[in-house]
Formats: C-alpha cells, sequence, structure tokens
C-alpha cells in the first residue's frame, strides 16, 4: 500500500469546518470572525514518550490529546489539526487502531483533521492542533503563563501522580495490584484534555498552563513568566490530588516519599494548572461546576521569587523535592 | 544543555507577526481580514529525505524551503510556521548552522518561527507552515489541484531534473564534473520555493501544485482531481525544461533516457506545475515577468482521462516513462 492509499484509507474525511482538507497542497482555515487562533505542536518518539508495544488506538488518543491539553491551557476551542507519521513499515491493523484512537478523541471534541504527511522512518508522531480564542474588540481572551499576581491562589484541576505511579510499574519499579494499574494507566495512556475548563476559565485565571513534565517544573516556568514566586501546599497536594487514588496506593505500599514524588513530579498529567485572585473564588466554583472538572487550590504565588514547599504542618519541605525528577 | 536553553539559544526570536510567539502553551495567530488561512505540514526523515552527513545549514533551508513550496502552490503569502525537532544528541554546531539556513530562508519571505517542539529521538524534522491567501466577499483566491480544463495549457516553472541528477551523483550512479555536480546539488539542498510566482498565479491558473515527487507522478495527482487527462510534450520537457544544464549533461555522459527520466520522474523539484486556458497566456507573461520566474509550456489538457507523452517528432513514447521511478 502507498502513501496515497494509506492517507485514502485510514486518514481521509469530508472537511466539515475546514473549506479544504486533506488532498490539496495546503489546507484552507477561516477562523471564526473575531478571534486569534491558537497553535500548537508536539512531536512524540518511540521509546521516549511511549513504549513500542503500546496499543496503537491508545497511541492515537494520547498524541492528539497532548496538543489538545496546550489548547485548553489557553481557554482556546478545538477547530483542526495536521498530522506528520514517520512509520518503520506499513502495518493495517496499526494504523487502523491508531486512527480509531486518534478519530474518538478528534470528534468528541469537533477537531478536524485537515493535513499532513506521511512517511518511512523509525516511528514518529507530530501532531499541530489549531484552536480559536474570542478576541473582541482585537483584545485575545487568551490564557497566558505570564498573568499570575502576588496574592493570586494556585489550582489544579483533576488529580495528580497516577501517570507516573503507572509509567513506574510498567518500568518494573512498583507491582501495583491489577485494578490500581488499570486505573492509572489508563490516565497514562488516555489522558482526558481539560478543554471544557480552559474554556470556563477564560475572563477568571491569570495565569494557566498544562501540565505534562510535572507539578513542580512547570509551575517554575509560570512564576518565571510571571516575574513572581510561589508557596506550594504539599500537604493539598498529596492528600487532595491524589485522593481518589490514595488510600490505594497506600494499600500498595507506595510509601509517602514516592506517591508525593509522583505527584510533584510526575509528568504526563495533562491537567490544567492556574492562578487566579481570591477574589474570583467563587465564580471559579461556578466554572468548575460548568466543565465538570474538579479544581484544588494547592498554594499561593508570592511577590519574591522561588518556590517554597510546605508539608503538612506548615514546615518547609527538603528542597530535593523542587528538583524535576527522582526515578531517573 | 536541556530543551528550554536549546530553543532560548538557537530558535527563540522576539515575535513580530504573530500575538504570540515562543514560549507559551500555544502560540497566537491573527491571519490579516479577509483572508484565508493555508496549511501545509513536511516530515523530514534521515536517510529517506537527506543524508546523514548533509550540511545542516542547508538542511535548516530544505526543510522550511519544502513546505513554502506548498504554500507557493495555493497562492499563499508566507506569515509563521511552527518546528519540531527530534534530535539523536544536542549537537550546538548542528544546531547553529540549522537555525541558520532556517532563518535566512524565514527572513526572506517574512515567515515567522512561532512555536513548536524538541524531543531526543531518530532525527525528525515536521514544519507546519502558515500562509494568507485573498478571499474577497469570502470566495478565496487559493490556486487548487482541481480547477484544470479540456483545452489548458500545462506550464511548470524552471527547469527539472537537476535535484534527482545530483542525488544519482551522490549515490555513485554518475560521475559528474565538479561544476555540474555543485549546481545540480545546489537544487537538491537547497531549492528555492516559488511564492512570488503563486502568489502572481492568483487568478490567472486554472490549476496549481508543486513538484516534489516529479512531473509525471504529481501531474497525474493534478489530472485525477480534475478529472481530465493530458499530453505532455516531452521534446519541451527534454529540451526546454532542463536547457539551463542540458548541454552539460550531455558533455558529462548523461544518456537522453536518463535524462528525460531525470526530468520527467526526478522528484525534489519543488517547482510549480500548473494549467491556464490559452486566452490567458499574455496575463502570463506578465506575471512571469513579475515574479521574475521562468515559465514554460509543457502540454495540454485534454477531455479525456490518461497521460500520454509525444515525443519531439509527436510520436507517443513507451508506457514505461509514464510510470513513478527507474532508478529504484
Amino acid at each position: 500500500m502507498g502513501e496515497f492509499d494509506l492517507i485514502e484509507r485510514y486518514f481521509k474525511r469530508p472537511a466539515k469546518r475546514a473549506l479544504l482538507g486533506i488532498g490539496d497542497d495546503c489546507a484552507l482555515l477561516q477562523p471564526p470572525d473575531g478571534t486569534h487562533m491558537a497553535i500548537s505542536s508536539d512531536m512524540l518518539v518511540e521509546g521516549r514518550h511511549f513504549f513500542a508495544n503500546v496499543d496503537p488506538r491508545t497511541l492515537g488518543h494520547k498524541a492528539l490529546a497532548v496538543n489538545l491539553s496546550d489548547l485548553a491551557a489557553c481557554g482556546a476551542e478545538p477547530l483542526a489539526f495536521t498530522l506528520a507519521l514517520a512509520l518503520p513499515q506499513i502495518d493495517e491493523a496499526w494504523l487502523a487502531g491508531f486512527s480509531q484512537g486518534l478519530f474518538a478523541l478528534a470528534d468528541q471534541h469537533g477537531c478536524e483533521l485537515i493535513g499532513g504527511d506521511t512517511t518511512l522512518g523509525p516511528l514518529n508522531i507530530c501532531i499541530t492542533v489549531f484552536g480559536s480564542v474570542p478576541a473582541p474588540a482585537g483584545k485575545s481572551q487568551a490564557l497566558l503563563r505570564s498573568g499570575a499576581q502576588a496574592g493570586d491562589d494556585i489550582y489544579v484541576s483533576g488529580h495528580l501522580g497516577d501517570a507516573r505511579l503507572a509509567l513506574e510499574a510498567l518500568r518494573g519499579k512498583f507491582d501495583l495490584p491489577p485494578a490500581l494499574l488499570l486505573t492509572t494507566r489508563q490516565r497514562l495512556e488516555e489522558p482526558s484534555p481539560r478543554i471544557a475548563l480552559g474554556m470556563a476559565l477564560r475572563g477568571l485565571a491569570s495565569a494557566a498552563m498544562d501540565l505534562s513534565d510535572g507539578l513542580v517544573g512547570d509551575l517554575q516556568h509560570l512564576l518565571k513568566a510571571s516575574k513572581v514566586g510561589a508557596t506550594l501546599y504539599t500537604a493539598a497536594a498529596l492528600d487532595r490530588l491524589a485522593a481518589r487514588t490514595h488510600v490505594d496506593w497506600a494499600n500498595a505500599g507506595i510509601s509517602d516519599d514516592a506517591a508525593l514524588t509522583c505527584v510533584l513530579s510526575g509528568g504526563d498529567d495533562y491537567e490544567l494548572l492556574f492562578t487566579a485572585p481570591p477574589s474570583a473564588a467563587a465564580a471559579l466554583q461556578a466554572a468548575v461546576l460548568q466543565s465538570a472538572s474538579p479544581i484544588h487550590c494547592i498554594g499561593r504565588i508570592n511577590a519574591g521569587p522561588g518556590l517554597l514547599l510546605h508539608d503538612k504542618n506548615g514546615r518547609e519541605l527538603p528542597t530535593h523535592f523542587t528538583s524535576f525528577d527522582h526515578f531517573s
């Protein structure tokens, strides 16, 4: 099967939102009037971002999900995406699974595949995603990393650390009970981008980003962009963020230290990290209800630089928790 | 050097056209009022699209050039691009050369790097490019593959076959004189996207595409999209398209058959293939002067399907020339 048959069979669908989809030299897109276009690109490489034997359906899901998560972080509404794919060989079963997972998530968010490229080569998936952000009177409502102010509360959506716990289990570091492996592995392989929450946070959050490299490392990017510091309540992080599974974690023999590492520097969470002034707290709760995404306040922005971690007794934690990674 | 330092040092420059460039979760772009956005994506893989030892400066040029060529084929004006890069290791000399070649071409076309991704992995370069096409009263002026009509003339810009001749010489198939190797190799490694010509063809060409896989194969995609056939004057192809170097080719011992193969199914030409009604011929010549791109009429569109190749005596050529590739 050649490149053109492959595209025809697994990836070409009639254009709905785009003026012109797959099949010409370019796709044509017209962003809605009065909006700006948000654009992000992520490249996934075998062995680095996923295991060689991963289910192609979940890989199709995740490749798009990590891109949609960037749109969510900006408060953008998904429009379309391009897919460039290097494949070591033409494996029709793999392509069927991959495209099924990809399109299931794309359809869920009304995000249309409009073009791309396929080639032979070491497995590599590069998606570029397009979304729209309202810009009334030319003023963009996009959520940026740079708007956090001293006194703002720091929030995260959902709960953190599951993906990293599953990754370490798959690497053989932990021996998890089957049920816990199943739930955490689903969080690793099929993250749900927080699109609805991101859109609901427009006009409420002072700064936002998505969590892909781990809470502590990512937060420091936000602090740097906003030229502020922060205090993180690690008790909140540990007790609330991993709340759904924390009891299971303890039962599975995961130490508090290991759990804290997963939560603070786990990576692959694809939750939203954002800041908002205390005055916005009530409006935030309403937004959360609207988007059906739980959020937790886990810290506060300080005027001075630096990141402090306080344990449940208000004591500062050892600084090794502020570094990025403890397993590798 | 980590990912963020690498981006800071080699790729981050202040945003000029974009509302928001590198550094946040998304870039923000506002296409000019009354335009549609043209989008294309190309992925280049080591060993398949370029040799491992290629000069990184020319690789940076070519990775963007092949994308800009897609914009040219649509008549789009370049706006911006994203770059996703998988690197086997951090090699600062390589990065310096690559980014230099990339930005030199980008600046030439006012095309701004607005975002992307970097990761460790087998060398892979994925660029997604954005351009604007005027759409007065919502009607796009984009050049498509699907508009060719029976009776239209078929044109190509520049001359063809150089890139393939250089590729085969580098593979050891031909032993070219140094001067011929130099000129053809530059055409292989540093193609010039026909942006000005593409923009000048708006409203004149009935269909257009860029030549990346070879004239005969690419033309058949245009014919299929337009639901027509064509007669190609191979005498014109051989005698005029390769005119600049054809004498040198003969002197270098390249047979007519090998030369015809390079011209008809060479690939990597990045010239424009387009059609226009005979009534547009005078206006076309004016457009060509304006864009400083030579064009040649090499055939005619037929109502009936199929592609015929006629030699200089008007005789049909053996059908093996209509297949894609004769070297591999």
